[in-house]
């Protein structure tokens, strides 16, 4: 096993990220204060529970959008959430640091009320200092709104609004209107998150210039989290009607880029907060519920429609755009370094060396959702610690009322894909799973003998990785930065 | 049992506090906007882990200040926290609101990183609204101060300084300072808390103008939930020297406060936020963790010295308040009516009617201690409701780290008081006590057929609160204010 991520994370002398090699459109050089050199744009689209549900990957949902821009830019195979749970990945995004460290340990919006610790940096905010123009249209689920700072927050999320043609024009009007000033534009939408009546996707009415992709029970593909019975594929359907309306929205959203005449300075990247809204996917570490779209298009790239196989984590869609913008952290910023690096110095490779484990961590989903859970995933394996084992694996709201979970629970001996309703309910304090046999992480094998070395490596990795990244929920640690312990 | 407060709580007409009646000195018009006709001050003095520990309820702790403002006004022998923990409490005293409903579920402070809901009001600025001069001399540990916005913060708390003196000077120069205008001044102690290194006190040295108060292991009196222990003595003695110091400093504000000219116009109110920090009190729901000193004395009482065995709780303290000073509530605030009640009414009585049953909740200490749990405590039994019962019960970081708690630990078969070690860690879904003949609260009656009757009737009336009261831990409920469910 590669221990590139291990080592990286033993760096802590080096304040910043870690320098990268620069990407054949070269960076200018960083610095947290001045504006760069060049005009080299940002626009992050993300979307709400996509899971890894694309054309282009050979799925049976419509995406000719999402295809498009893979065709043109990078798809990357194995990406992961560091978390699945809307707000803590997000908080991610936004900050480079995982959620039990930066705070967003939940849901930021009403009694949830989870937000960032007060002295946590956002990428927003720190692009703003070095000069950028920055706007949020759509979905923000992050708080405090003050550390976010935004220049301009367009088209805020109004459920069960679902109308990505506003959107887009909204983002492009913005984006014209900055002149040549660089710019940071965040563009979230709410598809295909579930809406009010979480069995309907939004689906109820047509939007404005989406034409109504509808689905058939009988085209969805089951994924392996799920029982293939009629109200799941039913489910999925309007999942997939979803998927494509937002699909709709890129298309509109990248043909405004063009119209802007920005596009060729400008960094795209499309990823989803989390899996899928369904049982076993969001709001889980495993496999199904981090494994997500992550298409990254840089202009001027000589190499287009590649595929890159690197483990990628949320953790490094801080750095990548720091890379890419020049700027830095500022230099007396308490979380130093980042544990995340930048992608794209990788971005023409497709299996690039010392890009092969990720780290997730869960702590919330609601506020009386609690179940930590701190992974650590490689090429091989999955090992899960599971802070709470006596707990029962909470559900997030929305997926327990949906239609699918319904019919599972009315189902007696239905599983979700090979996992019992017991062992996805009732987990032990430590996972171990070979991804090579079982990549649907079934076989615990913590307890057996013959992985106990893997086992107390890994579980060695796991500790370590917490301590670096300040992790409350580590045993008789009071203080994580070290005033008391 | 009284239903007096249960029936309150049904009252979701009225908006705003209950009208109550008006005390001997004649409330002004409750307005939220014009300043109030009569200048009707408050000074709310608040310990940070004061237990039932004053010499003039007969313990061996010296507290003549507080001895002689119980002398002057009312002590109140059955008043209790609605929650055992710093922040959570004092979110209680500032809104009037209970913490599940508040936003306040645990610490404020680091790591831990709880806050109020945004649109939460509190004391201060319903106050400030009203034309009141606002401060704070102390401690906060509520977030986010911007929902506090006092006009001035003076001498925050800086651990480990216990400088009693100097906050009793910075109070009386502000209350000098405000000419005419009524005031709110909220003094809040760090003392008697455990100081960084927790088997000290603050005690290491002499503060400016306190006359130390050394107590010998021997005199202490041991409170009903700890074990005679030789470190526990010692123990109990640094605490006592904290309380006497607080107790200076009580003196000294009292002083400020006449010299301020103000006193006749001044209801002054001193409480703890929580329990003594020891283990079995402090961050626990059973008597000893949440029934606390309360002293109320009002300007131009006829009645001096009185004791009043009413069953009050901190979610009085914000009606009372408001009750004193005329000032209501916005009146499309959206936690009307607020749940507590104000106790001027009752201020010249020893044993009122309808103040009989008392409302308590815990959700969090720190961040990674979860064990909520609902409380109903009457004359005549105390009921726990533990949401999950499969999780060990936590301890404070700075009561575990006390020489108490390593004594106890060290000491095989020790019990906190009556109470095994186990049971104090593993508690049931339900605990039912019968207080007079188990003040103790050691035999759970909640599984005892004769008992049936009194728990449903318990469970019952938690149940109608909880939800009244939007509690976000209700099972099968995903937003208490129904918008969802």
């Amino acid at each position: 096993m590669s221990i590139d991520r291990r080592r990286f994370l033993a760096a802590t002398a080096a304040a910043g990220i870690l320098a990268s090699r620069r990407p054949a459109v070269a960076a200018p050089g960083a610095s947290g204060k001045a504006a760069p050199q060049r005009k080299r744009n940002v626009l992050l689209i993300v979307a709400d529970d996509h899971g890894y549900d694309m054309g282009c990957t050979g799925g049976s949902v419509r995406t000719p959008a999402l295809d498009a821009l893979a065709h043109e830019g990078v798809l990357f195979t194995d990406a992961y959430a560091s978390v699945s749970s809307c707000s803590s990945s997000r908080a991610t995004l936004y900050t480079g640091l995982y959620s039990h460290t930066n705070g967003m340990y939940g849901l930021a919006h009403d009694v949830h009320n989870f937000s960032l610790l007060d002295d946590v940096k956002t990428l927003p905010w720190m692009l703003k200092q070095a000069g950028y123009a920055t706007a949020l249209v759509g979905k923000l689920h992050v708080k405090p709104e003050a550390l976010l700072a935004y220049d301009a927050w367009l088209e805020p999320e109004r459920p069960p609004v679902r109308d990505v043609a506003v959107m887009g024009h909204a983002a492009g009007k913005w984006m014209r209107e900055q002149g040549g000033k660089p710019f940071f534009l965040t563009v979230a939408y709410s598809d295909p998150h579930r809406a009010g009546d979480p069995s309907n996707f939004g689906n109820t009415r047509d939007w404005p210039e989406v034409k109504r992709e509808r689905y058939a029970p009988a085209e969805v593909t089951i994924p392996s989290h799920l029982p293939d019975l009629p109200d799941v594929r039913r489910d999925l359907a309007e999942y997939y009607e979803a998927v494509s309306r937002m699909d709709t929205g890129v298309s509109i959203l990248l043909r405004e880029l063009e119209k802007s005449g920005r596009a060729d300075d400008t960094l795209v990247i499309y990823l989803s907060d989390n899996g899928r809204p369904f049982p076993g996917a969001k709001d889980n570490l495993y496999y199904e519920g981090i494994r997500l779209p992550l298409i990254v298009r840089v202009p001027g790239a000589s190499k287009r429609g590649a595929r890159n196989n690197a483990m990628v984590s949320w953790i490094d869609i801080a750095p990548t755009i720091l890379d890419w913008t020049g700027v830095a952290p500022p230099k007396d910023y308490h979380y130093l370094p980042l544990p995340g690096r930048s992608i794209l110095p990788i971005l023409g490779e497709s299996d690039p060396k010392g890009w092969d484990e990720v780290f997730a961590t869960h702590s919330f989903h609601e506020i009386d959702q609690y179940y930590p859970t701190r992974s650590l995933r490689t090429r091989k394996y999955s090992y899960f610690l599971n802070l709470h084992p006596e707990l029962e694996v909470p559900i997030a709201s929305d997926v327990a009322r949906s239609p699918s979970w319904k019919a599972i629970a009315a189902t007696p001996g239905t599983k979700l894909g090979k996992r019992t309703l017991e062992a996805f309910h009732h987990r032990p304090a430590e996972e171990l799973y070979d991804l090579s046999a079982d990549p649907d992480e079934i076989a615990n094998l913590a307890g057996d003998a013959k992985h106990a070395g893997v086992l107390a490596d890994l579980r060695r990795q796991l500790d370590a990785w917490r301590t670096k990244t300040r992790d409350p929920w580590q045993k008789d640690v009071t203080d994580p930065f070290g005033k008391t312990k």
